[in-house]
């Protein structure tokens, strides 16, 4: 890419990269962060695709926002504390107005979850975002998908299906009132990755994940990791009043339990454990492995059984 | 991506995640990484877009094992140890024989960089390679672009040009003797990442940076970045017999000035200080600003002065 483009770039991204533990940032051969001497460092890698994980008319500040919502909540389901990020994007041109708009987004996530942009490359060709984000851990302690205990009790963050009730709409398949579109295209638009929930869990969820797959197949990976069964009753499934507004149950029932992009957390925790505030109880672990839905059907994953 | 051809692809890449510094691996929201209590951590990001970054016709083993030394060149460059990397992989379509081929040269690199792959993402798409390096750095070190001195040697190791002279050679340019070819396309689909070298200078450097856009742009960026004057000497470049084969001495002058994709490293060591072996002296840092080849010509970036 020619250096004026690189230099269009710089002067949108550079000021987004300081940080508590940051060293160095952008600019040099490499980033440089710091972990306190007792912290491990974890790290997930995300890549968006235009036209294949997000729609190409998408306004641009929502893609940089979503981008790195996307990635910072497996930061989350691990319980980490975010320290840096970095964004490598393949461009097909140096649009100005998408440049600037897109970096709008990647601004408002750096400030949402204190994850400064340390590094990044800038190639071109079609429209692709990888996110890769770091974050710190205790030495003694993380949040795997592997804890979940025959006897815990499976809640979730939050409501679930919004986003597949939003894609519903965006695709022409149904028309919620305007409030109701409203509140579903945000919370496709701009998931928001359960950090403060995921460092609340940390050292009392014996398992977690985080729901990007779609609840059975994202509690699927839990019982699958942990060698258990988890119950789920589909009654007690946190729906909002946008999403029941449509009004076939089954329908939104659908969404709710195989719907991905919703970025809610999905947890165990032990009997008599207090639950933090906006997450609902929605199943219990059992022994036996996969998941089931009201006792009576079995799910390997969700999303193929639709 | 069907979970189908995630398991092709797992089963590909499962095996080369583990290391001394890697807690958990590919596999759970995270992956988790340790470092020494006394280290910080180094990372880089770079994408490689087929077509752009390499030919369409390149063998997917000699692109898995460039595009990790592409990124691992950059903790070389800094003189970090590496601990781990992820690779995020867009793909037009799950062909088992690219995977497998692919993930042999990313098996080489891992081994050959002692760079375990704790991390990725699959998606569909255009063929897109984002890897990103995480390497170790002692608290108190680092070798950054800002340190050279008036008065420093200016060294490269290696020789350089060779991967311009074997692209030229692809393009039908020239057409090298067979030994000189296969010792050039070695060069330009199989960089070495100069970990070693980079681990040495750790300390003694004032200043590196790895040539991967050509020495001209390269020595620019750390004479900018450290407010000095770099003078080079077209007579001392080292080249190797198979670029110099070429007998057009000009032609083999421009490769080795601008042509990119070298990946050996531009230093500067206090006068005094030991050489390592198989560097060679190629000029010195003075007052002023820019890169100066042969004390009359003023550069400001070296690619498009040609």
């Amino acid at each position: 890419m020619p250096s004026s483009e690189f230099d269009l770039i710089y002067r949108y991204f550079s000021s987004l990269g300081a940080g508590p533990a940051v060293d160095l940032s952008v600019g040099d051969d490499c980033a440089i962060l710091r972990l306190e001497s007792n912290e491990r460092l974890a790290t997930s890698v995300d890549t968006m695709v235009e036209g294949v994980h997000f729609p190409e008319n998408i306004f641009p500040e929502d893609t940089g926002f979503r981008a790195v919502s996307v990635a910072a909540s497996d930061l989350a389901a691990m319980g980490a504390r975010p320290i840096g990020m970095t964004v490598a994007l393949t461009l097909p041109e140096a649009d100005e107005f998408w440049i600037n708009t897109f970096s709008q987004g990647i601004a408002q996530a750096v400030s949402a979850y204190d994850l400064p942009l340390v590094g990044g490359d800038t190639t071109r060709g079609p429209l692709t975002i990888t996110v890769q984000v770091m974050g710190a851990l205790p030495m003694d302690k993380a949040m795997l998908r592997e804890g979940a205990q025959v006897g815990d009790i499976v809640y979730v963050s939050g409501t679930l299906g919004d986003a597949a009730g939003a894609l519903a709409f965006l695709n022409g398949e149904w028309q919620p009132e305007p409030d109701a579109a409203e509140y579903l295209l945000d919370r496709f638009h701009r998931p928001r990755a359960q950090i403060e929930l995921g460092s609340e869990l940390l050292g009392n969820a014996t398992s977690a994940i985080d729901i990007s797959d779609g609840l059975l197949a994202d509690a699927g990976h839990i019982a699958s990791a942990s060698g258990v069964c988890i119950e789920l009753e589909s009654a007690a499934l946190p729906l909002s009043a946008a999403l029941e507004s449509n009004g076939n149950s089954d329908t939104v029932l659908k969404w709710a339990i195989s719907g991905g992009d919703d970025y809610e957390l999905c947890f165990t925790l032990p009997k008599g454990v207090s639950v933090p505030e906006g997450c609902t109880r929605i199943g219990q672990v059992v022994a036996g492995e996969g998941v089931k839905l009201d006792q009576n059907v079995d799910f390997e994953t969700g999303y193929q059984h639709f």
